[in-house]
């Protein structure tokens, strides 16, 4: 018997109908005699409504009171599926991340989780019962109602395998695996068996919206087995159909003996915006002041790039989300252009950018170089490079980001589909 | 300095704007140098909202996940309110039923309060905090959320003010005190300075909508002093006027030396329905028979009439609400008659009951005669009649009510005002 815990987001459970679908969904798992853990997003829409909400009472809701408020959203979800299997005859039990014991440091509205309290899920799971657990939120030490932020649902499902050391932790949501890119953008892309953790948290964090990058981190960390599969199927669908339809995240090791494409995937990310402090004088001590000043106002900074020196002046780039441009444009003039004597602060909001990721290029040498060649091929200018031991990313005008990931994925032979049909 | 405890019902909290004016109030009370928990209901609609979709879900929801589902409308109102508060300079920390430690039996959806902690409230207190903690809702011994039942946040103001020896609780409800009657039938209708927690109960119970009855009698059992205020009149008005303001619940021995009306006010209750068991065999048990099997039916049973036996056969009557009448019907044609031997069961859906209440009829004789002589002055027929220490309530044809109610107002001298203005 097999312990899974399976996550649903908000769109998997967006309606009375599609709850009542992972009701049957759970319920099917159950009876092929696993036990099941389920743990639930709000319902698509709801956590935004409250938000807004708490914003029209004071504009920067104090962060304790919001997850008073954003954490009834998932409540409500974990009641409705609790009633929704128990009239579908199955015994269930909902919890909220209080009652189960999700402890959480006191970082309302980003906390994260320390530790989880197990006897209650074991009992009930004993005893036959699905377990309803919600998602994205806690309790501190002092019994304060905590959130994890936003996709935190995932995090709270890789935990809660982790903590209850399940077989496997599914991921439900509405798109049915992770793919070679995104499917909009590039009809050709098709969906990957499996992915390392590494890759996936590259393609994650380059914007792949498949899973949360915390909750990939964690999986890597305690060493759950995680796999990606899509809320949309029939619930009914044969069991060994499901198991192998979806992405299965895995170890490296795993995958040693397999064959490999040098490049698993083309991830990409819009609205990005490139902010250059020009005529730096090149002492130590640059970057960490053109940064702190940043980092101060809470803008987050993606790409840096800074070039060799000439003439003991340099230019120092990085990339902010574009919503952050104007803002950080204005810091960068006003307190640290004066002070560290730059001769000039520029940017461009209309910036995306491209990465190619793979385990395979560790061993593979010219993969960069065949990125390069196939932007340029294509007249697209490269305006920043960065590098990982299994990604490249480039910063190019946004106009050509479809024109991009088309070519890259075509260059790479990912337009092939990777599993045999 | 005083400890209040003030509750707003659904309505008082019903918009952005009115939690902003429930915290302005709130506070002004708290400048006044009184400490203040402030107890609310969910936003009007709200909780009807959440029972709705639960129904959607399941006809007849799972009541442990009806409570987890219908709890999460008072703990939006308690996260809001303390945003409101804070931005308005005041500190402010809400509570959830189960954070406070309102500790209550597991009967899910009518669960009843047996211990209140105090330590966390009277630490904030202290610490010069208004407390905010949502009403209707509580935690069992197992750490399962419960909920009092409908207008059970009157009743978790009540018990949180007992708990902490509150100097005062007041109700803040969309009236402004309780009348001699419901204004809407009669225009001439007076607000009470002050009524007895005996024709509170009386009048609660017989429909008069403005406090629940089972906060009444936790009040009268804790001796808790009650105050019914309007949270409709400006949050600014002085505090003494707003003291003065409403209608306090008092102790009857508080009233030896008042001047009081003989009857206090006229109560009534629509839509009930009679029912009436015909030619029962006269021998013991036969009541017993006939509502044990109404009782079985979860079917509230309210006027219960049985007149003297003729020829060893009596009939047997009695109310319900409207909406259990075809079923009440039902079930005693089909379980009981013919079981009992009775001639028929027949019934009337079109029936209302009219009261009148007031400990000063203890005293003074012929209450009940005026009552019955200005209804026979208007041609209305008596159906049913009932009566305790306090009351006289009758049951009439529902076509009637207004009329009645408004020559009983008039004969028993109500329409005077009970206040100099």
């Amino acid at each position: 018997m097999a312990l899974i815990v399976q996550k649903y987001g908000g769109t998997s459970v967006g309606s009375v109908e599609r709850i009542k679908n992972v009701a049957r969904r759970a319920i099917k798992w159950a009876d092929a005699g696993n036990q099941v853990v389920v743990v639930v997003s709000a319902m698509s829409g709801e956590t935004n409504r409250l938000i807004a909400l708490a914003r029209e009472i004071q504009p920067e809701p104090d962060p304790r009171e919001l997850d008073v408020v954003a954490s009834t959203g998932e409540q409500v979800t974990i009641g409705l599926l609790a009633m929704a299997l128990k009239s579908l005859g199955r015994d269930a039990r909902s919890y909220t991340g209080g009652q189960v014991g999700v402890h959480t440091d006191s970082a309302f509205t980003k906390a994260r989780i320390e530790s989880i309290d197990q006897q209650r899920i074991r009992a009930d799971l004993e005893a036959g019962r699905i377990v309803v657990v919600a998602g994205f939120q806690g309790v501190d030490a002092q019994g304060n109602i905590t959130t994890l932020g936003r996709g935190g649902s995932d995090t709270s499902g890789v935990a809660l395998a982790a903590a209850l050391g399940a077989d496997e932790c599914q991921i439900y949501t509405d798109v049915d695996g992770v793919y070679t890119t995104d499917p909009r953008v590039v009809p050709e892309a098709s969906k990957l068996p499996s992915i390392t953790f590494e890759e996936m948290l590259e393609m994650a964090s380059l914007g792949s919206k498949v899973l949360q990058i915390r909750s990939v981190e964690f999986a890597g960390k305690y060493r759950v087995r995680l796999r990606v599969l899509s809320s949309l199927t029939p619930w009914d669908i044969p069991l060994e159909h499901e198991m192998h339809s979806g992405t299965l995240i895995t170890f490296e090791e795993d995958q040693k003996n397999m064959e490999r494409a040098v490049v698993s995937g083309i991830a990409f990310a819009r609205d990005e915006a490139k902010i250059t402090v020009v005529g730096v004088p090149d002492r130590p001590g640059i970057a960490y002041q053109i940064l702190s000043a940043v980092g101060q106002a809470n803008i987050e900074v993606d790409m840096i790039v800074q070039n060799q020196s000439v003439d003991g002046f340099t230019d120092f780039s990085f990339t902010v989300g574009r919503n952050d441009y104007a803002r950080t444009l204005s810091i960068l003039k006003s307190e640290v252009q004066g002070h560290i004597g730059a001769k000039d602060v520029i940017g461009d909001p209309k910036a995306c950018k491209i990465s190619i990721v793979g385990v395979g290029m560790r061993s593979h040498a010219g993969v960069a170089s065949t990125m390069f060649r196939t932007l340029s091929e294509e007249g697209i200018n490269i305006q920043m490079i960065s590098t990982s031991e299994i990604k490249v990313s480039v910063l190019i005008d946004e106009k050509y980001l479809e024109l991009a990931v088309r070519a890259l994925h075509r260059a790479f032979d990912l337009d092939a589909p990777a599993t045999p049909a």
